[in-house]
C-alpha cells in the first residue's frame, strides 16, 4: 500500500509499505477514507534529524472497517468508522476514569510500531475499544466534521474543560490554528460569555470570529497580556486554552489568566520545563490538560456535528490525495492552509 | 518595641524599631502574644544578600488587638485574634471567591511597608478583613493550634484541596516539614484512604503517622518515585501535596502523580521554571496551588480545632522568646526544630 513515511526534517516521502495487516486478534484493519495533517506532525517535520529509515505518520483518520480480528466484537467488515488518535481498550481503570490516553494497553498513531494514518489503510489495535462506527456513509457531507473528533475537536474540547470553561466564564485561547479554532467551538458550547482570540492571520480570526469569538488580540508578549487584561476589567481570563506549546506561548497563557484561573494546555511542550512557574505560583493559577483523550469525547460531540450545532470541519481549507501529502506539509508549515484534509 | 529584621543570610537580629501603629483608619495593631518561624523565612535567611538596612520578618500571628484605626467596625480593643499571614479586604471580588491571597487592596506580611510579626507588636491593614476574633482567651491551651491558621495549617489544607484530596483518594505529601505534616492532617480530615508520607526525619514520620499517614517512603528521586507506584497499585497517587518548592521535590510531586491526578503546590518555587512539564502534560497531571488563602479556610478549619478533632499546633517542637529568635532560626535550618513557635 501506499503511506506516507517522515525521514528528517523537510523530507516527507508516499511509498510503498507492506500493506495493514491484522496482528494482534484484537486488531481492526480500516481503509483509510479521510486523514489529516496535524499540528503536531510539524514538530518532527521541522525538527527530526535525518533518517534512513521512514518513520510512519499521521494518526487522525476516518475508514471503513477492512478486517477484523478473531476477538473483535463490536466491529464488522464495512462500518464506516472514526479513528482517535490514541488507541485504548476501553475497559481498563483509565478509559473508565475517562482517561483513554493513559489506557494501561494503549498507544499512539503515527509510528513504525502500527504505521500512521497518511496513508491507505491503518491497523488499529484495541479496535473495539477504539474505533466509533459512525451512523452516516463514508460520503456524507458531514465528513470533515467528524473526523475532527478524531483529534483536533476533542483536543480543543479538552483544552477548555481542563481550563474549566463554564457558562459566563471569560475565556481566551492562545493560538489560531485548527486546535484553537476548535477550543472556540468548545468554549462557545460550555457556555463562555467572552472568548477571546490571541492571533495574527487574518483568515484564521475570521474563522474564530464565526465560531463565537468575541474579541481579538493580535498583540505578543507582554503587549498581548496588558490587551487581554484591558478587555477583561483589568483581571485576565478565567480560563485559557493553551493551543501551541511554546515557551512563549505558554508563558501567555499564564499571564493573561485571572488570579484564581486555569491553563488547559493541549500544544505538546516543546521544552522540559514549564515557564512562568512562579507567576502561576503567586496567582494561584491552575494548569492542566495534556493529548486529548478523544475517545472520552466523541459521545458527546458527535450529536452536536450530526445536529449541525458544531462546524469543526470548517478549518479544514485545503484537501490534498496521498501522493501530494509533502505539498501539505508544505503549506500548514508556511500557514497557507490552517489544516489539510487527506484522501488518499 | 522589639522586632526581628534579617540583615542577610544567616543574620538575625532583634533590635528596637518604632512602635507599630496606625497609619490608615483601617488599620488595626496587635500586640503579639504567638508568633512563628515559617519554613519560606529560611528562603531570605539562607539566601539573602548582605544589607544594612534590616528586612522585617515574620507573618504568622495570634494577638490582641491593641489599637483600630477609625473606619475599623467588627474589632474592639482587646480581642484576641488570629493574622493569616496576607492581609486582605473581604470585600473584593477575588475576596468574594476565596482567593483572599489576591485580594485588589491586599498584601503580605514581613516587609518594610507593613512589619513583620515576630516582633512585640504588629500592623494589620484591612483589619475588618484580616483579623479573625477567637473566642478563647489568649492563654487557651488551644493556642498553638489556633496560631496554625495563620498560615500553616491552612496551607496544608491548600494543597489538599488543590489536589483534590477527597474521600477514597489516594494522598502523596512530598515534605515532612510542618506544612507537609498540616497537609497529612487536611487529608485524613478531607477523607483520603491512603496517605503516603515523603520524607526521612524520624521524629516528623513519627508525627506523620499520628497525624493519619498510612505510609512512609524515605527514598529519594526516582527510587522514591518507584516506592509510591509500588504503594499505589502501580499507578501512583490520586492526589499530591507539593509542600517543599524545589526543583528536585516537584519533579518527585510530579513523578508520583497518577495520570489524570493533580499535584496542589504550596512550597514556594525557587525557580522561575517547573520541571517535568512534558511528564506531567503526557500523564494530563493537573499543577494547581500557590499562597494559600489561609483567612478563607479559618471558618472551615475553627471548628475542628476548638472540639479537638485536630491538633496542628503539635507541630510546634520548640518555643523561643523574642530575643532568641535568632536560635529558633537555626534549629529550624538545621532541622533540630520543626516548626518554632516564638512567644515575644
Amino acid at each position: 500500500m501506499r503511506a506516507t513515511l517522515l525521514y528528517g526534517a523537510g523530507d516527507v516521502r508516499v511509498e510503498n509499505v507492506p500493506d495493514a495487516r491484522i496482528v494482534e486478534p484484537t486488531d481492526a484493519v480500516i481503509t483509510v477514507t479521510n486523514a489529516c495533517i496535524c499540528g503536531s506532525d510539524l514538530w518532527p517535520y521541522k525538527s527530526m534529524e535525518p533518517s534512513e529509515v521512514g518513520r510512519p505518520i499521521g494518526h487522525e483518520a476516518v475508514g471503513v472497517v477492512e478486517a477484523v480480528g478473531a476477538d473483535v466484537r463490536t466491529l464488522k467488515v464495512g462500518d464506516v468508522v472514526v479513528m482517535p488518535f490514541a488507541y485504548s481498550d476501553g475497559s481498563c481503570v483509565f478509559c473508565h476514569e475517562g482517561l483513554h490516553t493513559s489506557c494501561l494497553h494503549g498507544g499512539f498513531f503515527g509510528n513504525a510500531d502500527v504505521g500512521g494514518a497518511q496513508a491507505e489503510a491503518q491497523r488499529v489495535p484495541q479496535a473495539d475499544g477504539t474505533l466509533v462506527v459512525l451512523p452516516v456513509g463514508n460520503d456524507d457531507a458531514l465528513m470533515p466534521s467528524l473526523l475532527t473528533l478524531s483529534d483536533v475537536m476533542g483536543t480543543g474540547h479538552h483544552a477548555a474543560v481542563a481550563a474549566r470553561v463554564g457558562p459566563g466564564k471569560t475565556v481566551a485561547v492562545v493560538g489560531d490554528g485548527a486546535v484553537g479554532l476548535c477550543g472556540v467551538i468548545a468554549a462557545k458550547r460550555l457556555g463562555a460569555e467572552q472568548i477571546i482570540i490571541m492571533g495574527r492571520h487574518a483568515d484564521r480570526i475570521t474563522l474564530a470570529e464565526e465560531f463565537g469569538a468575541t474579541d481579538v488580540v493580535s498583540e505578543r508578549g507582554a503587549e498581548a497580556v496588558e490587551r487581554v487584561k484591558q478587555l477583561t476589567g483589568g483581571y485576565g481570563a478565567h480560563a485559557v486554552l493553551e493551543c501551541v506549546g511554546l515557551d512563549q506561548s505558554m508563558e501567555t497563557a499564564i499571564g493573561v489568566t485571572r488570579p484564581g484561573g486555569a491553563v488547559g494546555r493541549v500544544g505538546v511542550p516543546q521544552d522540559e520545563k514549564m515557564p512562568a512557574s512562579q507567576t502561576a505560583f503567586y496567582d494561584n493559577v491552575t494548569v492542566s490538560g495534556g493529548p486529548a483523550p478523544a475517545r472520552a469525547y466523541i459521545e458527546e460531540l458527535l450529536p452536536d456535528i450530526l445536529d449541525g450545532r458544531i462546524e469543526p470541519g470548517r478549518v479544514f481549507d485545503r484537501i490534498v490525495g496521498l501522493d501530494d501529502v509533502p505539498n501539505g506539509y508544505r503549506a500548514m508549515d508556511e500557514r497557507e492552509a490552517i489544516k489539510v484534509m487527506v484522501v488518499p
